[in-house]
């Protein structure tokens, strides 16, 4: 295939609009359509990139010309979009997590398997050129055997209002933790046994009428007997925070840091330098080489990754934390 | 009280030696006396600070001048010489831990209660500066509320041999997470209610037979629902590494790092910096402090800190996350 | 204007395939035409992003619709392209410098300033995100009064036969210097007066023989007394780097600095990181922006900076110390 | 020599205190005496540490017992108290610089050889980890050839009105200078033939009445053509600041840093670290290796590393870049 690939974006939040932009900076893809419930919003934004906009999501999947979709719809329209998407016979983008419940799940995964058409999931990390830098080296045997992975997510805090309602509705070890779980499966290129959490509902006190947690500890057993150890919070009062070690039994690597600019400022305060204010300025090149990647395996008629079974893997962990939270046991996974 | 303070030493291995380097050195001690079951160390060091060299315990206690002493000994001799040190009415520095039993531990805490004598024991990060200026900045609120701690320690690999010699005989929650779990206490000013450990013989497979591991993470909920994670490591390849990190409601603290010259080599291979060793080059001005804190409060006639009510807790933790690695379930801590 | 901007790219080296590349990727602008002597070169880069090819420059100017053009040609043929864009009216974005001699800046400028087109010059560090933070900083009066500035410039030693060819053509004053000596004004806000320089020819030993030098080092008075020290050299084995300071009377910053990628990897030979391996790698950002600025600038009818007189205020310093390095004076700049 | 080598201190001044400090600590020396024109200075130091007290610099000359001494008196007594010292046939230690003219270092240095007594002087970055590391890469050929040395020296600023006072007496190239001048030869390996320098009174106006300057830049060449370059500042807000560089054909060097503890301090406004408060703190270690280097050598009866010929090399430097500021021009070494 030699011609650009026509795709299209749903949902434009702000997910929505990173990948939007994304393809249309691209000479490999042709952004042709967008599709909002919010009309003006598919109208701006289809005129900002010379696009067709979408009101109604039947319309948009009825698109003549589209042969590959964005999904960056809210969570709970995932299953329902993939769906549509797979039996309108679109390469498939979605945002993670495909669904909150490993039935719905399998059922996108079944009508993706039906139709036979490619599914890459948004564990953009797996783009991140540290991250990428990091597996090259274990996979070259840099550090030997990997031995214990460990994991730093920390969102910084929001407004409080607006953050609280969003995180009464979320749930840290799905919203945050999954990336860091697909993380752990990647590099240690190992699956999951055994889980257990703690947590708590430390700063936004309303999170313990629901069960909910902003701050939890992941402990996690690999087949192997290899062990991760990963941190969640949301109330990074400083910034965003990613931090990834993995020691092997010949040293360790350890991927990301705070500063986002190269600039230390010295004063009689000290040295101080930025951080990263939250997930697009981190992994502003990810989300760009994650949709690049999709774009090039479709015009070369193969199979992305990480697709639904990673996306399904790492959604596993999850809610075997989230269980372990409330029971106080740990979770084995039997896969 | 404005004569040096007549001080000595017991038991002259590796922390042995480094009490009595760091004792000679200060004006306000005076290193009297010096006690090794091997005679040739006994003398030689004894010559090297012009100090009295014993071969024989209970000499060594009788010595007439002596109204301080630091134990070095083995771990397994702490309760006994506490209590002869007791008995003798000196002043005691003891290593850490005191004990690998509750009820020893209480026995030498009821002697050394009985005899009224000083008791610190050699939690020495308390006196690292970084530790110490993280203590400071946590008291004065620069990050709110703590509510998360977490800690990497990481002992470099031994040649093999020898190391798994006295790995086996070890415990990895007690010999090297004890300082976790007390800087853990004192930097959350909280006591730890819930633990939760999982573990692996990883690289010295020998550990398996006596249920032993080489690497280990402990989950820790502290009695206000805070949280507090530690990784254990027997063998990073590439050196020591300590670093501990608090996460409050409005900032956070990163102790530690792994450099320890501050030269930067750049070649084709990149930028390279060197890393510690281990403990004595990391803790080397943490080590003079605390045995300069033991002197002044001695001399003054007050209580040092850490004393052996840290010591229990601390080792109450490492045995609580032994039980939890062997039994699988959470150890709920009481007292 | 809400069209994008029909823009063209004259060279099509590695500067210019920079340009055209993110040219493409803008929706504000449309890259539509392409020149370079090599006709397959225009062919290719022409196919890739949907613009017309042209292997005469006389053509090239002649395009109908094209309003603006990126000049990446060799340095020599700056003025001639430079005046060909502006008897065609176009707005000019031109690599820097404009020209090797003052008079033959001057006759670009003169040739720009009766067309009355936009001139900018691709000094992109301006548009670096840490220079711009670092000016915003020195604006808010962080640092105080600027009193000193340092700069670092080393690039990557190259392959020995193609490096000797290219740098016997070149002067290290030049080629490299002027981004610092354009940092010097842009961050200080003040004019140079006095200039001394030294250097040698001390890794390629060819250069001696045309009075060339591989390392430089320069010494810079500005107006007001403040000073400027600028160290340049054409040989880092271990990448590109470039790192610059300005010490204010209450405060200092230093930008810049060498890792490129977040990852250390931790081995027995200690903690390594990546370095930059050259100027597109370190300044990707700053192009993508120093030609947004353009775009910006030329559809808002504005006049875009920095400018011809930039480029001629920065040879001036580098043909100062050219002449400082020959006669072993100190040169003084009087316009 | 087995015996502990009794030496005493003359000059009780921050340096004299840190040298006593240190003599006190070490088993291998034993301090004797100490000599203050303030004789409760005197008085206080030698009961802190059981050593002689003198008042009169003649009697502390003539106590029986001291073999070697450490000068750190007012820099103008420096000569007078070597040649006294060498006349009473003492090991010396001097402070530096010896003088502040050459003719005067050269009469101190005829009496030191008369004497045949050894002459140490305070270069104490010699005996820095980080300095020593660097030294021992470049013997070992990391870097290739050296081909650039770079060093930024900067004060910390001081209360004005007692600064100004220090400052409008000393000589920004004499009082910081000599360190980097002795550096460069060092690390370098190699002698300076051609000096230039350019600077400013830009804080401390009061510096331009005498010709003094607070910040300065020097540029060097070597006797092969190497380069080097200085920065000095007097007026660093932020902390005491020390870094070096050196530039080889196949790598480069950093040495320093501006962290003193490990810990960083993640709040809203960025990620925090402190800086070293001044050369005390920055070089305590090397200041007490110095010291022992010094003890050791003439227990063993060699001849220590700088010596007077280092002291002298380093002034002349400074005095040439004194030169240079004041003409205009480049000053050529040619002893």
């Amino acid at each position: 295939m030699t011609e650009p690939l026509p795709i299209g974006v749903l949902g434009l939040g702000r997910m929505g609009q990173i990948h939007a932009h994304h393809l249309a900076s691209l000479p490999e893809a042709r952004l042709v359509a967008v599709a909002s419930r919010r009309p003006e919003a598919a109208q701006e934004i289809a005129a900002l990139y010379d696009a067709r906009p979408y009101a109604h999501y039947d319309d948009f999947f009825a698109d003549r010309e589209m042969r590959a979709v964005v999904i960056a719809s809210a969570t709970h329209e995932h299953v329902a979009h993939v769906k549509a998407a797979a039996a309108a016979g679109l390469a498939i983008f979605s945002e993670k997590p495909l669904a909150l419940r490993l039935e719905d799940t399998d059922e996108a995964l079944r009508a993706v398997d039906r139709a036979g058409v490619p599914l890459q999931v948004g564990f953009m990390r797996r783009f991140d050129p540290a991250f990428v830098e990091a597996k090259r080296r274990i996979e070259d045997g840099v550090i030997g055997r990997p031995l214990t992975f460990k994991a730093v997510s920390r969102d910084p805090q929001l407004p409080t209002a607006e953050a609280e309602e969003s995180l009464v509705r979320g749930n840290l070890f799905i919203d945050l933790g999954v990336h860091d779980f697909d993380m752990a499966r990647w590099l240690m290129g190992q699956e999951i046994r055994q889980v257990h959490a703690v947590g708590g509902a430390l700063v936004y006190r309303r999170l313990a009428e629901t069960g909910g947690v902003d701050n939890g500890l992941v402990s996690l057993v690999f087949a192997d007997g290899s062990l991760a150890g990963v941190e969640l919070s949301r109330n990074a009062a400083y910034g965003y925070d990613v931090r990834t070690e993995v020691l092997g039994s010949e040293g360790a690597l350890i991927i990301g840091g705070l500063q986002q600019t190269p600039l230390s400022v010295l004063t009689r305060a000290g040295v101080t330098h930025d951080v990263f204010p939250w997930f697009p300025e981190r992994f502003a090149e990810a989300y760009l080489a994650e949709i690049r990647h999709f774009v090039r395996c479709v015009r070369a008629g193969e199979f992305p990754s990480p697709d639904g079974r990673d996306d399904r893997a790492a959604l596993q962990i999850a809610l075997a934390a989230t269980e372990s939270l409330q029971t106080g046991k740990t979770v084995i996974i039997t896969s």
